[in-house]
């Protein structure tokens, strides 16, 4: 037998297990307190649903077949076009705007790189029929409010913002030529990843004059003030006021200490139609945490509902990486609360009677299914990280007593078993929350 | 644009989803409750883990396909060969026993039936480790908590408990010819699917005799006391007092009132080598909510390392029919805590503010995105499911305070609106418990 999974897909084992739930709880609790439920759709779908968005390149880093009816399918690679589906199917039984989430797992086979995978969970949080600039800053807003609920600060984390009008107005009022637009979008795109010098050859094969050139090679430094003073002289003041109102609702949001005005931010994905945002640490170790924007047009044109839209994807690797990195890892494993063990006086039914009541009381409990002798269960209890272990049949026990051992420091009591169950109170929740509240 | 899902595979509209994350909380929290921790595997597989286990006739049912590297890959229909897999891989690096559990979604490809899926979603329970009947008894203990966590009792549902081995011995008793003992388990297994005309004929022309016939025929009502005296009488005493420690811990452990013998439980799959159950509901009228038993066996014929292994699986779908048909519907939508509504004197940047600081508390919190009249608001909030509307600049509210509105009965109140933000207490627990504790 292979002992291993294929390549570029992860197996979660317990301490693994833990950190996604982490994530996982943390995105919902967020998306739960701006009012966001989750939905999900399946993991195959029409393989068409996605080249009617893509194009047949995306063939090639799909899972794609033919099922065993001969319909062509692939794994999910995005769950946008799912959602445009879905809200399509029922869009006037929706309240609007529509705010949902899911986290789905999502596939691609792509050239594998080293460490590279094959897949990763997503949060995908979304909000359909709306159109102002408030719904921008809400989304916005529940990204960085999810950085919040991680431990992750302003000196943390940065999220830069855009609008692909702005930077368009802002090109022209700079003097770049409009038909070389869509290629020097493609130039500040990968403006950080490569030399000033091969963007600036870039710039000038296109026609692009050196003061324009100076203004595209320093557009991630432009501050807001700079950019929207030539913007309004531009005779843009209607998209300068819309894009300070998106700011000021940031702020009112309480997410203005962790945004950064950068026109630098295009997104690689050609449906965005408006505000635009990436979510990155700011050491600028690591790629994207976490990036989406308004795109009004996609719904219509994947063939669904004409309704103005906006969303964001946020990986859970990426995400992982940055948590370990800053020590934030509060999701380690705590350990069940009590371990029942048995002296030689005891009897297993007896264990498990008290481990029965103990549970129905919300505890976490386990006991030795193996007749094992006291100093191994006790083992055995700090092996699985209980908390303290209930020892009953102990010598020199009265009837109706047990002892109470704390195995951090050793320390026993002596407790009247049925009060001592009585006290046992159980967790604040013993349910996670509801996805949907 | 198709608006459906593939045939076979669900959409899960926000309902729908609450009604998932209501099964998935409480198997979580079960599973919490006696100490098994949370892994998950990748839903795609080499196709060879399965056809290991399964011959080469599982291919017909299995999403299998070759990917892009020339691999043969299957979508899994099962979890039992991911977890021999993974726990083979770190056999030794896991505390005995492992108690584990996964809830992965499971595929097959099966002819289509009416309504039925080619999906579903899997609790998967193990113990793998620990050879005696305790650990059985814990293994179905955690299935009938399972079954209260969910409001269904005893007469809801039933265990039946069986043992391959007791079956075995007792048509021997009776006077079943060894060789014909596989072809009368099958006749078992469809015993109540089939006239008893169409058992009694088969078992004659596999030789079996008129006595022993009748006691096939009444195996599924023959009680414990006639059983275990019948198997007394033939010499196996050492089976029954192993099954009866079986019976007497799981009334120790609260579950016996769930608990009926009946040893025409087969289960159609061979691998099991023991105690086997399933879980009914008691009226009959729907399929196994759950299955599984021990297969102590099955790991090493993986491959994989060699311990004694009991598991079970218990699928949403059955499980979701019988809690609606019971109208145990406690997961529906409860809706936001809070709307923040904006009068005419109100500015919606103030809304903003006081949303932010009622969702730092943990309160789930909406307000209307685009600018609307009042009375919209409300109606929004009511659409929202909203408890109470906070709204600010009423008309002749004073600085710093605002009206707070009930929305099921409409009575308002004049508030301090920091005091009454202040007195916002978060809910018990804004995050799920982490799935391992």
């Amino acid at each position: 037998m292979s002992l291993g999974a294929l390549p570029g897909f992860r197996d979660f084992y317990p301490a693994d297990l833990a950190e996604r739930a982490h994530i996982f709880a943390t995105w919902r609790d967020v998306a739960r307190r701006y009012g966001f439920v989750e939905y999900d759709g399946p993991p195959l779908e029409p393989l068409d649903l996605y080249t009617r968005k893509s194009g047949d390149e995306i063939v090639g880093q799909l899972y794609n077949f033919t099922d065993k009816g001969g319909r062509d399918v692939a794994l999910r690679p995005e769950m946008t076009p799912t959602l445009a589906r879905m809200v399509a199917a029922r869009a006037n039984a929706q309240r609007k705007p529509v705010r949902w989430f899911s986290i789905p797992q999502l596939f691609r086979y792509e050239r594998q790189q080293r460490g590279r995978l094959r897949e990763h969970f997503q949060l995908n949080l979304d909000i359909i029929g709306e159109s102002g600039v408030t719904a921008d800053a809400e989304l916005l807003a529940a990204a960085v409010d999810i950085m919040r609920a991680f431990g992750l600060g302003p000196a943390d984390v940065v999220a830069r913002v855009s609008d692909r009008r702005l930077l368009q107005a802002y090109l022209a009022a700079a003097g770049v030529p409009e038909p070389a637009l869509p290629a020097v979008f493609a130039v500040i795109d990968k403006i950080d990843r490569q030399p000033a010098t091969v963007s600036a050859e870039k710039l000038d094969a296109l026609g692009v004059g050196p003061g324009a050139r100076d203004a595209v090679l320093a557009i991630g430094s432009a501050t807001w003030a700079a950019i929207s003073a030539v913007l309004a002289g531009a005779g843009h003041a209607g998209l300068v006021a819309d894009f300070e109102r998106y700011l000021r609702a940031l702020d009112a949001l309480g997410a203005g200490a962790f945004v950064r005005v950068d026109l630098s931010v295009v997104r690689g994905l050609a449906y965005y139609t408006g505000i635009v945002f990436e979510l990155f640490d700011a050491k600028g170790e690591l790629r994207a945490i976490c990036g989406g924007g308004r795109y009004d047009t996609l719904l219509k044109s994947l063939g669904g509902v004409d309704l103005p839209a906006l969303g964001f994807g946020m990986g859970d690797v990426v995400l992982g990486e940055l948590l370990r990195s800053r020590g934030l890892t509060t999701w380690q494993s705590s350990g069940i609360d009590v371990w029942v063990a048995i002296g030689d006086a005891g009897d297993v039914t007896d264990a498990m009677r008290v481990a029965a009541r103990l549970r129905a009381r919300g505890r976490s409990v386990e006991y030795s299914l193996g007749g094992q002798k006291l100093a191994r269960q006790l083992k055995a209890a700090n092996a699985a990280g209980a908390r303290e272990a209930v020892i009953l049949g102990a010598p020199g026990a009265a009837s109706g007593e047990a002892v109470v051992r704390r195995l951090d420091d050793g320390t026993e009591q002596r407790v009247r078993l049925d009060a001592w169950i009585g006290d046992a109170t159980p967790p604040a929740s013993n349910h996670q929350p509801p996805a949907t509240t």
